[in-house]
């Protein structure tokens, strides 16, 4: 066993509680009344990553919530490493469904549960120590390192492109690297070439000016609930098919190479859907639910609101009725184009008597690379090296709405190597993170580093 | 000008104030904030009723809030009046789009803005203030009365039916009086000689057993948002009728001879829905407005929600949706009849992967009489003294859940005497009761005790 990978194992549990440091601070970017906490958790990161030996720390103002960014640039000759994470976190709520407090990092049977301890301060945390290893081992990094640590992912990374922007000349490197995605399974490390892209809306229909007794005006006019339910009903159809027009029209065909690929992905479809507690799988016709969830669109209800909702019984025939609905997109689809599309369709189902607001809320287009390009196999051996065999390739069904900004802004490979589990409840209560994962993660992205400067 | 006209023009300030009194006293029967609120406005009734020479007067409790009895029985060998109402209000919220706070009585332009202003402290006054002129007029009433001012009409008149039936005997009357209904307009009185009934259900559509992050799952399961809203969509074809199987069974069909006297009822159709705010009418084809909100059946959302409702977007595939629907029936439908059929086929609309719960919250039977009974003759004549014109006779969309109570345990003729407007707001914010609907009303029911007298 190398010193490295000795240094690695010997300091498991001094690392986790590195890490549990960070989680107990609560840093939710979208609640106002966790500003201070927020800034807080980039100090205590900037510091952290000082201690190790990281030059040109600095805690970055924005407009909005500070970000992190670090150096190292001692290794002359060998490739620049752009690494880009975040330390903010989804906020708690919903805060009687976790079993132990959110932000008192708890170990379970293995298992770290806090919120952000997978998504993402987990997955910061293995770079974090993969440099402190180096660092302690050889004195210095296999590769040059920038990172940029953002507190804004969870709120749509408001302020990171004038960021990127501003630094650009300062930012040059020569591959990104992510970890904030996925592995199929605990013993099986994954390499992801492709992410979904989003377009989130949301459907807002008035009927009558105001709310009305029901008995008094039920039948005479169009209930704007009932108006919103016909119109959800009508996106998709009884295959699972959007029926958005055109929708379909960039949508890049799964390739009989790729279909391949999906089959033999070491994926469990009847654990991956017991998982979620539904029943069976659903989903649209003629696709695996892998490819459903990674290589195909789909269309989500995520929030739905109308009238009374109380307990009981109460006769109003509401004046409102709205739902946030989220369309999952994939290459070549574009938010931009797609939103003129499904507004217009969207009000063309709207039947008489009803008017309409159809919102943009949120796009980001979808991601997809080459596994075969040299960084990328770089990233294959890291991965076969930690954890002794090779990685399956996987595209992901989430969208990193910050991999658009670094395509458009700096124009750089990418290489996205993460580490959750799909029951890691990210976003959810009760997050947590295998210290499997952890520390396989730290040994692939300490090994990374080293065959990284092979590659360059 | 007879006494008893005088006695009421000359009071009619001093009966809004004391209408006001009552008006100030929050008893939202749902709320248990309110429940000291409400047993304060029963001892509030009790005490006035008292006041004008009513004897016997109890506030009765029951397992849930209690009710005012009251009794005037010196009229020997005259008819007995058992007279109904409800002291109880609905919640108020949303208080922010009150202009005038709910429990503030304000009176702007003729109208008494107040939560229970028209529904129904109103009209339980016009009977007080009759009440009274006739006692300071004449030292009596014309008739022999028995009010029931009930406090949980809002809730569904829970204990209402035991204390009927327990007080069988002592509450034998000759016909009922209620006074919860509207006019067509406001210098159009009205008898009405129907009244909808309902079913109110509740749907529970479960998919995956918790929220789950919609990009990693979302296109894998079924969503419940999806599927309620396409149940939803499911219950009503575009013709405005209702699916459910079997549901038209027992509907009684409008006569050629009844829908004359829907064409001649004075009824402002345009006015109508200019003053619910929608752009259109739209309704069961074939139908006019009036006939669709009180001769025909109806079908509408009344609350819904799932996943995520606050600003911006969660990426989250709910675990949950619900719906509040509730159905208005006509003769000779039966709640009890219909909602197994209404259950069997929402379960059957139910797409695979959720797990269904259909509730049945709350039912009440329709209710029709013949307009020319005898003591429907009297307050027809009540009605055209107090307003100079006729009535006009009406069915109206509502329910009076507590006619089928009436019907089952003292079987009596029932007049519907009552004089809210259709843009009273009742049930919504800025209820209110025009002064002129109030002493009309008034007047309509001093005369109405005279003419029961006459007839009996």
């Amino acid at each position: 066993m190398d010193a490295l990978t000795q240094y690695l194992d010997q300091h498991r549990e001094r690392f986790v509680d590195d890490l549990k440091a960070a989680l107990r601070i609560p840093s939710v970017s979208t609640q106002p009344e966790h500003r201070d906490d927020v800034r807080r958790c980039a100090e205590h990161i900037a510091g952290h990553a000082k201690s190790l030996g990281m030059t040109r720390v600095e805690v970055v103002p924005t407009d909005g919530h500070p970000l992190v960014y670090a150096e190292w640039m001692g290794a002359t000759g060998k490739p620049t490493v752009l690494l880009y994470g975040h330390y903010d976190v989804q906020p708690a709520e919903p805060l009687e469904l976790w079993a132990t407090p959110p932000f008192e990092p708890t170990l379970r049977d293995g298992k770290l549960y806090a919120r952000g301890a997978c998504d993402d301060k987990g997955q910061v945390y293995m770079h974090l120590k993969a440099i402190e290893a180096h660092m302690k081992v050889n004195g210095r990094l296999p590769v040059n390192l920038k990172a940029v640590i953002e507190g804004e992912e969870e709120v749509g990374s408001e302020h990171l492109e004038s960021f990127l922007r501003a630094r650009r000349a300062e930012l040059r490197a020569d591959v990104i690297v992510v970890s904030d995605t996925t592995m199929p399974g605990p013993d099986q490390p994954a390499l992801c070439y492709g992410l979904r892209g989003i377009l989130y809306t949301q459907i807002e229909v008035t009927g009558p000016a105001h709310d009305l007794h029901s008995g008094e005006f039920g039948g005479a006019v169009m209930n704007p609930a009932n108006a919103l339910c016909g119109i959800v009903a009508a996106l998709k159809d009884s295959d699972g098919r959007i029926t958005v027009p055109g929708f379909y029209d960039r949508v890049r065909e799964i390739s009989p190479e790729e279909r391949e690929r999906f089959r033999t992905t070491p994926f469990d479809e009847v654990d991956f859907i017991r998982g979620t507690g539904a029943a069976v799988a659903w989903g649209e016709r003629g696709y695996t639910t892998l490819e459903r969830i990674s290589a195909r669109p789909t269309l989500d209800v995520n929030g739905m609101w109308s009238g009374y909702t109380g307990p009981g019984s109460k006769t109003v025939l509401p004046s409102f009725a709205a739902a946030k609905v989220s369309m999952r997109l994939v290459p070549d689809q574009d938010p931009a184009d797609l939103f003129p599309r499904f507004e217009a369709y969207v009000k063309r189902l709207a039947p008489p008597g009803v008017s309409m607001v159809v919102r943009d809320l949120h796009g980001a287009v979808p991601y997809l690379t080459e596994p075969d390009h040299p960084m990328m196999q770089a990233a294959r051996r890291a991965l076969a090296r930690a954890w002794t065999k090779p990685p399956a390739l996987i595209r992901e069904g989430g969208s990193i709405p910050v991999m658009a900004t670094f395509k458009e802004t700096l124009d750089l490979p990418c290489i996205l190597m993460g580490f959750g589990l799909h029951d890691d409840q990210v976003h959810g209560p009760n997050e947590k993170f295998s210290l499997s994962s952890f520390h396989g993660g730290t040994r692939s992205v300490a090994y990374l580093y080293e065959e990284l400067a092979r590659s360059g």
